[in-house]
């Protein structure tokens, strides 16, 4: 067993629809931070480590997520020494056809490697409790021939949730047979779940040998071809498999979820129950948990002032949010966008964004602080053939060296001090300084230290799309 | 009649707190345009000038809200040929002493000149019934010595109005002989009134000569000191009537209503029924009729969206707002602030300001965007020691020649194109080019024309106060 690889692949695909407007589809749940002092993401790949034995981390994204999960990552910190790969799932087609994709592209370099794949925005402890339960889904992985799920003791009759229902007896250390899985209950059966002792919220999370997940994948005939598909791709170099014959083969897929194509049919599952701090963060409601109620049952979350009003959650970091007689509401703030929902429906913001994508509103698509390698941009101010943006560079970091053929570019330093690079000259500005950047000068925006830089950046142009650039140097090889 | 002067006084001294978070301390209901094409206070000055016999209107303003008042107006194209006096409350003491110090500006000139003090903040319409009610109303004042007041025939049984009740008998034509003045009334009450048929809205407006106005006061032995201090202030020339002494010794008169000191107690009070259109947009319930609900009972104003909601308004022009499941709830959202509050708590929002004013919350007090004679400034972004401002100059237009002894400026000019002053020199700064301003250069912004001019200015400094201004020269005779 010591010499078993065990590798950490991070399912980084979800869509951001249920937390939305704190997600946007541009910037998913899993990069929120909300909810400790690193984004959802980052805090899974930390935690994946310490039970994987490979240094390299895999990461499982959708080809449109790719560059703004890649750009959150390069600017984490606690990562810095981590290596990332990226396994880009062509198209979007539901968990069976990404996890066969993962689990072939591991299977090219060795079938026998352990795979612990994990979703990147759940919420977990990670103590002890975490390290225990892994190792022993690990354990029960490399031991046999079998797809170990990890299963919470429930402690309430949540509906919110599918259910695992485990065998009597033992199948290994830590690990039970499973019986099968239950899609998300009524509160009745969810109330006999918890008396009956032997059903587990089924975390998402699976452990198995490559081989195994493509051989349980391949016994029900359904998925033969998406495990034909996931290999052909697989085989090429990393850069062929994003072309079009790629996406074309990947888009041919069902869009099948691994529990229906798998788990629910496969007679070679495992659980290992564990009581572990874990939540699936599954709506907005999860932000109560960030701070105690009042005495009126309000929870104030930044510049919120609830007045007359009871168990009432205000979530406004930047804005002044007020509410006056209302009761269980909750209202969720962000720079562009304000949702207004009772506690009870908080599972139904899917509605909204749905409502949204029909009118094709930005909104849905893009945060207003986005997050770069080197930082991050805040739009301040947009206009007719303007834009105004405020850039904060880290420091000891500098953007690419660039060029833009439709836009004219202003840099006023408000903070600190700027390296700019124009043409073949470098030239230092200062707080209170500025540099004018016209279309189609060479240009590079650094920051040698020591404190961050802030700059504001005034764009004219007839386009101002983010697609205007051309990226002659980068130090995080973006093209 | 034909020789009396009819002299309009706009009393434009509301606190702005019903109106929040769309009006402001700075910014109040009288100065909100959206309710028309133009503010309220700029439709009351337009309609007072359809029946007063003098060109200039006077307004009746507090001292603090004087700068905005009259730059609010200034900016207002409609009232470019109008001549605006200023008669300034040193300090605010309620409507007895403000509209004393307005009569006894008026009787210095004139005591037989017949006033109509109009509140600034209401919604009527200008039709002919605006004209015959004020012109009834004139003719009352002009041939009794009697203070006449306007009463809406009530159209539901209201209890948000005080009601005038009228004797029975003409005073004279289209005047009533009044009986007394009853405060807000409960229900009950104000169903009995509606059906009693001799009840009016009081709305507020009254009209009488000069003369008259002092004399009715100084017949209530409590407010001879009211109408001897609004004399002494009115004898002093205007540039001396906000020193010291007179703010000490408007501070000494007594907080009281002009309806509780004079006009409960009068027995020469008349009244004019009118059935015009007039509405005293006593709350943000007021919204409602700016446009009319969808099926649900839904209505939205701006960027809105109403998912699964019922009987809900949403007024947010600028930003996108959601509601999903709720109902009978009001969502009012402006840059800087959000209120939530069901319909039936909409005559409440004096409980938020006054929690806003107890941690003294910014977003009391400054709207975002700020009128200008000439023109607008909205602020885009703040930092520590700096701010960047969007800054539009009407055609035509030109800033005072000011400097800063704290903060530069640059300016990049995002549309049309500027002329600067900088010390001797001036120069033309076109679309996309910028300009800056040291600290304590002598600068000056000028918009030529044709169109608009879009300034972002970036101020750097360690101060960056509005009031750290030296103005050397301007068209607005503001120091």
């Amino acid at each position: 067993m010591s010499d078993t690889k065990v590798v950490a692949v991070i399912l980084a695909g979800g869509s951001g629809t249920r937390f939305w407007p704190l997600s946007r589809e541009l910037s998913p749940k899993q990069m929120l931070s909300v909810f400790g002092k690193t984004s959802l993401i980052c805090a899974t790949i930390e935690r994946a480590r310490m039970v994987a034995s490979e240094a390299a981390v895999e990461i499982v994204v959708g080809a449109t997520l790719l560059d703004e999960i890649r750009n959150h990552l390069l600017a984490q910190a606690e990562l810095a020494d981590v290596a990332l790969d990226y396994i880009v799932e062509p198209v979007a087609r539901n968990t069976a056809p990404a996890l066969a994709l993962a689990a072939a592209c591991i299977e090219a370099h060795d079938p026998e490697a352990v795979v612990m794949m994990l979703p990147s925005d759940q919420l977990i402890d990670s103590g002890e409790s975490w390290k225990a339960t892994m190792q022993a889904a690990i354990e029960a992985a490399a031991t046999r021939d079998v797809l170990v799920t990890i299963g919470l003791v429930p402690t309430r009759p949540e509906t919110g949730y599918g259910y695992i229902k485990a065998v009597e007896g033992a199948a290994g250390p830590g690990a039970l047979p499973v019986d099968c899985f239950v899609e998300k209950p009524d509160l009745e059966t969810a109330q006999r779940y918890v008396a009956a002792g032997n059903y587990y919220w089924n975390s998402g999370m699976l452990v198995a040998r490559a081989r195994v997940i493509l051989a349980e994948l391949e016994a029900v005939a359904d998925n033969a071809r998406i495990v034909e598909a996931a290999r052909r791709i697989a085989a090429l170099p990393a850069g062929e498999r994003l072309k079009a014959a790629s996406f074309q083969l990947f888009e041919s897929l069902p869009k099948v979820s691994f529990d229906n194509a798998v788990l629910e049919l496969s007679e070679h599952v495992e659980v290992v129950p564990t009581t572990m701090a874990w939540s699936d963060v599954g709506s907005l409601l999860a932000l109560e948990d960030l701070t105690r109620p009042d005495e009126d049952g309000n929870r104030v979350i930044g510049g919120g002032v609830a007045v007359d009003s009871h168990g009432t959650l205000i979530y406004s970091p930047q804005r002044l949010v007020a509410t006056l007689g209302v009761r269980d509401l909750l209202v969720v703030d962000t720079h562009d966008a304000t949702l207004v929902v009772p506690r009870e429906r908080a599972q139904d913001v899917r509605l909204v964004t749905d409502a949204l994508a029909k009118r094709e509103a930005p909104e849905l698509r893009e945060p207003k602080i986005s997050a770069r390698p080197w930082g991050t941009w805040t739009i301040a101010q947009e206009g007719a053939g303007f834009q105004v943006k405020e850039i904060v560079v880290t420091a000891g970091s500098r953007l690419s060296l660039q060029s833009h053929e439709h836009r004219s570019e202003h840099w006023v330093v408000v903070a600190g001090t700027a390296t700019v690079t124009q043409g073949e000259t470098e030239i230092e500005v200062k707080t209170g300084e500025s540099v004018y950047n016209p279309i189609g000068m060479l240009h590079r925006l650094e920051n040698r230290g020591p404190g961050e830089l802030h700059i504001i950046e005034i764009q004219v142009g007839d386009y101002l799309g983010e697609d205007d650039i051309t990226r002659y140097d980068d130090d995080f090889c973006r093209e």
